[in-house]
């Protein structure tokens, strides 16, 4: 293994942790967790759970992949259990995925800083594919083609293609058309589609369109969600696939369970606890999924606001907790400031007190002056206060989430 | 990636789960799981863990780190939190070194069915070489040196060596002698040590001379350890690693941080929580591992007993919880029955009302009339029986531990 360092997003969240314990007030927008206190019925099942101290099924015990498949019934994905597999994340399902299917991997560019790196550890080339100009998590219908028959010029073998709906880092969600475009051509390339919805019930308005290519190509689709996004349960560790139905979607499924079997074993029980509880969706977990998904939305847009006054480009965030500014329009002006790349200007960012990740740490050309600003680490400094933001209709108008948003703008503002 | 299938041990265990649910009168010896209920003030961390729904540092928060250093420390090898990564198990520990460092792997043969598959996964090749007459866990040190020249011979890089003290699948424990001789040779031929010391608190007698290749090659030697044996969690996945200080210890340490970060992210926070407890032992602690190695000895113990009576030679159990005999010595009468192999013997042992792992499925020659008897699952039906079991002095003389020894050893008296 080759040029081996730590998952970047991982790697600032421990330097500000550092710097922050150290006493430097830097705003930590470089990494996405929604710092939400945990949902006190999700610490009920947590504790119910402890008991499930034995090895239970790889795949996950027949609750909770039921409970699962449930999940993705009520989004229009007809599921069977045995389409389901829990592990602790949705990384190790992702990667697991890498490494049963063989070929090479298309992802879009700029994409989530883990999937280039896990498909180099499963042996597989990422070929990096720009997004359109309208959103993010999917490569351009336009360029796609092209970019497929450049990789098999060069002796790369192109089978699978990642999309990320909403995504992580734009705050973007693809439209149905743009996904139907993409799934015809998956059609037509035979490219399994991986589609990551870990943000899917992180979509600002409830009304958005959402198709899931599983459901325009349902034999060729793996989906993965989990419970650290929507739940605010990142430390928790709690995630799930769904494979086709079919003789392709088995062999994929069988695969997974089998380097589950030797990499992980299986979700912790009292997780599958929690799991087989949320993926259910009783009301007040929908409540919480709705008002989660408010608050996430209403903090993106405001910071959206905040980079466009300080001169960026930036596509308005629909969905997930990030927003992607493009400061080309002010490429002279940082240029006195001896900023000419994303590494100077994400430095520059944290001299101005605002931690975010530079562009070509999520695979963007290092001459592009983009970063990902994650927008959900703002709602408090403490259980009550994040509470608080979840109950408010105009969180940003509460004290403590506007006295951040003005750090932000102020370091913003200062930026030319 | 060719040949994929369940890990054995996991799909027998599910094997076994639904002829058993179905009404079958199945005594499971097939799965290495210490089935013994979750210790009350585990559970209690667990719950107040349930707070820590934050994605932790990777390897680790400092406190859990310490506490397991502490554990090392009490253990002859002294050691700082800066040395330890804790995981979702040891399992993905171990993927995560195979991941990290190059060349091929070394085991003995038979060895715990998961180190090959994961090589594999790696891109490794695995070389088994057999075990000493006197233990299991460890190459035989007679034959090793020959198996690495043959390995290079045809091609392949063995720079990595597992050794497993104390062993499954034998139950037994390599001696200290047999440790040097095997860290001289590791010095040598300039291979990794890992030694998967995950039975170490499983040792039966605590008078029993233990010597960890860490202590006698500390530069060299990767150790990995958990909680799902010695304090019967499985089902919770709490795994960590000690790696070497100085600069090749460093270079292995973050890479193993590194393929975490893309893999598995971080030990869930709750269990971080449990370790840090655990790791530190207190008296509650120490007295619980006290007990529960007196229990997996005494039934281990038995089990031989009825083995040997059976007609197989066996090594007599050490640690952890397995036997492994060899009916060599009645393979005459067992063709009659048609075994002829170790496939054949481990059916005929199913047909018989006992599940056992067989010995080709552990690496070992599948003409053998081998198979390894996991004994730790033979403590009760209910928790109430498993605590009685840990309580008693004598825990083969309780009824209901006595009666399910006694159906074992009538299965065996059918064999032949």
């Amino acid at each position: 293994m080759s040029g081996m360092r730590m998952s970047p997003n991982l790697a600032l969240n421990q330097l500000v942790a550092e710097r922050q314990a150290a006493g430097e007030p830097i705003v930590h927008l470089g990494f996405g967790e929604s710092r939400l206190p945990a949902f006190a019925p999700l610490v009920e099942r947590l504790a119910a759970g402890a008991r499930r101290n034995a090895y239970g099924p790889v795949a996950g015990s027949p609750g909770v992949r039921a409970a699962v498949a449930g999940y993705f019934d009520r989004r229009r994905l007809p599921t069977g259990p045995d389409q389901i597999v829990v592990a602790p994340g949705s990384k190790p399902l992702l990667m697991a995925v890498g490494l049963t299917v063989p070929g090479d991997l298309l992802l879009p560019r700029p994409a989530w800083n883990t999937y280039a790196p896990q498909a180099r550890l499963a042996g597989k080339h990422p070929i990096a594919v720009p997004i359109p100009e309208e959103c993010g998590g999917v490569p351009d219908p336009a360029l796609l083609r092209e970019h497929i028959r450049a990789a098999r010029t060069l002796g790369h073998d192109p089978r699978v293609m990642v999309l990320t709906l909403p995504d992580n880092p734009t705050g973007t969600l693809a439209p149905p058309a743009m996904i139907r475009e993409l799934c015809a051509i998956a059609e037509e390339e035979d490219l399994l589609i991986v589609s990551d919805e870990i943000y899917r019930d992180v979509v600002h308005d409830p009304d958005t369109p959402y198709l899931s290519p599983a459901e325009v190509a349902p034999d060729r689709t793996v989906v993965c969600t989990g419970l650290s996004k929507s739940l605010a349960l990142g430390g928790w560790r709690i995630g799930a696939a769904r494979f086709p139905a079919g003789p392709w979607g088995e062999w994929i499924r069988s695969g997974v369970a089998s380097v589950a079997s030797e990499i992980w074993s299986t979700l912790p029980g009292p997780m599958q606890e929690v799991a087989e509880y949320a993926f259910g969706e009783p009301e007040e977990i929908r409540e919480r999924l709705r008002v989660s998904a408010r608050l996430h939305g209403a903090v993106a847009r405001e910071v959206h606001r905040i980079v466009v006054g300080a001169g960026a480009r930036c596509r308005p965030p629909t969905g997930a907790f990030y927003v992607y500014p493009d400061f080309e329009p002010v490429r002279e002006e940082l240029d006195k400031h001896d900023v000419t790349d994303s590494a100077s200007l994400s430095r520059r960012m944290l001299d101005l007190g605002a931690a975010v990740l530079a562009g070509h740490l999520l695979g963007d050309e290092p001459g592009a002056l983009r970063f990902k600003c994650a927008t959900s680490m703002l709602y408090g400094e403490n259980a009550e206060q994040q509470e608080m933001s979840l109950a408010a209709e105009n969180p940003v108008a509460l004290p403590h989430v506007r006295s951040v948003l003005d750090r932000i703008e102020a370091s913003f503002q200062r930026l030319l």
